[in-house]
């Protein structure tokens, strides 16, 4: 894949024929990309930009009646950095999906440098202050409509910064995984199999670490829930060096459609009553108390200035319910799903 | 109304009759509170107390198809309090009202001692390390089902600490707010006017001051919009004297009923179209973004161990709705609310 990366990017001509699969062009000018075919920022925006089409795509192809996502080419008022945003609404298999891409360049604030530096990192400023980033990722979250598919979420995430002694510092974060309203254990099977397949091929030991590192991540504390039935999360990724790193970050993003879209494939006609329509809202209102309470990149967004909020929130579902003291009978298709959120199990 | 609940207090039979009208018992003991008829925590317990009960008539009454509330009087496990939750679900003219009462007694940590050291209050703890609280209050939130009914909320509480040199550190809050989704000048008028005249009574410099604090602290800064057309909202009110102060917040509470019933039956059976009721919807995902995001009672809650979350959540409406990129065209009706919503006015 990174191979075939830098061969396009030797032509200007294989390059613009890459990005016409993407959804939009990249955030940064295809000649500033082209000047840098090594750079590993360059590699990771091609990856995500052309992660965002193939899911968007994956997602199209689903739909019954020939839904679209629309397409937002932003740009950060400073000129520093932008975005694409695709979302499709009201489909009839999915209620909302909404697939973002970001590359943002700028100064770490000082308070962002004191959290990265209690994370073990160091920086030199320039003289003038400065001390330059460049943060990108794509991230995802997808709704169906039918109670009987899971939600899944996707984001990776690339940081760069580079300090006035040249000492370049990198990490990749991201991770995946899948809040069902109904607990299929074959779907979380094969939904743990692909990511474990995906973490095996760079490093035996990132599935498990990373499994156990999302269930603790996606937790909800006033509820003593889980969001859903995990998959994998990781951050700090900073070795074993930035190409293995960014193959490891690919194969997961490879991983997604493989992971999700049999899934939907084999539950999007199931029928389901307004009862199971019902228990899908409710466990979408915990969705939202994740995301709104306890969820770092959304908590981060909210705190950047001029953060384009649409982007962020994109992640909420269309519906969503709260119901005073709902809780499912005992032995109900509904309380089995609660066990698993309340005592992660293993899948794999 | 003080002299009234000292005098029912002389005795035990009186202050029966008195909470015979109440949704349940209150928090504290009867014969606890028969023995201290003067504290201003037993008189603001009985306040909230009876505010509860009034209130969930009111609501009671109105509604179309003989709707109760649903009451839970629960007790945390430790034995330091507990409180009342009233919640009326799926009715047909409200979708969901919660009014909630709580009493709990502690020891402050020395987090929280500290945050309120930080406003400028001083404490002396005990030997054994103690510094003993009381917080009690009423919340509640009214969700309409029919869009031209706005949602109301209003919360009153009370805070003693009492260190080891005796002496007693006590403060009020609270206040009042209105969130329509449509806009109607006549009715925020009402409400504004009826909520001045509350305050007045007391102070004549209360209204504009926590109509401005109101339409400060009820501000969705991801936004740039407030959550309504404010209200008033006030903290810290530690004077003249606690049987002044007391009143005034007494008088507040009073004023729910004239400030929203009428509004209430002005508009419950006004028609409506399927977009009205989306937008209203999209108006109440903004309500929960402010609640889980924002609001520093509910962070509080999740913050607190053992606190009952389905009270504090309570407040969320039964059903919400996040749409990408919405925005109402200009001149509508929906528009003319965001008007409102992004530049505060003044209404009495």
């Amino acid at each position: 894949f990174q191979k075939n990366k830098v061969m396009c990017l030797q032509s200007k001509y294989m390059l613009n024929s890459l990005v016409n699969k993407f959804m939009a062009l990249p955030v940064t000018d295809l000649d500033d990309l082209i000047k840098n075919p090594n750079d590993t920022a360059t590699k990771m925006e091609l990856m995500i930009m052309e992660t965002q089409s193939k899911v968007c795509k994956a997602i199209e192809s689903l739909e019954a009646e020939g839904q679209k996502f629309e397409v937002d080419k932003w740009n950060k008022e400073s000129g520093t950095g932008g975005g694409v945003t695709c979302v499709l609404q009201d489909g009839k298999v999915f209620e909302k999906a909404g697939v973002n891409v970001s590359v943002v360049h700028g100064s770490l604030t000082e308070g962002a440098e004191k959290q990265m530096r209690a994370r073990g990192r160091d920086f030199k400023r320039f003289d003038d202050g400065s001390l330059p980033f460049i943060a990108m990722g794509v991230s995802s979250v997808i709704h169906p409509t039918n109670p009987h598919v899971p939600t899944i979420h996707f984001n990776f995430r690339y940081f760069e910064v580079t300090g006035a002694d040249k000492k370049k510092t990198w990490w990749f974060g991201g991770g995946t995984d899948l809040t069902p309203m109904y607990l299929d254990q074959n779907d979380v099977k094969h939904f743990h199999t692909e990511l474990k397949k995906a973490c095996d091929k760079h490093d035996v030991q990132y599935y498990p670490k990373f499994k156990k590192w999302c269930d603790e991540y996606f937790t909800i504390p006033i509820r003593g829930e889980r969001r859903g039935v995990g998959g994998i999360f990781f951050d700090d990724i900073e070795g074993p060096d930035e190409e293995s790193a960014l193959a490891f970050v690919t194969s997961c993003a490879e991983a997604i459609i493989p992971c999700y879209v049999p899934i939907v494939v084999k539950n999007k006609n199931k029928s389901f009553t307004s009862e199971q329509k019902q228990w899908q809202q409710l466990r979408r209102g915990r969705y939202v108390e994740f995301n709104l309470i306890y969820d770092r990149g959304t908590k981060f967004g909210f705190q950047t200035p001029g953060a384009r909020i649409e982007s962020i929130l994109m992640s909420l579902p269309l519906t969503a319910r709260w119901q005073y003291m709902h809780t499912p009978k005992l032995g109900s298709a509904e309380n089995e799903l609660l066990d698993v959120l309340k005592s992660p199990r293993e899948w794999v």
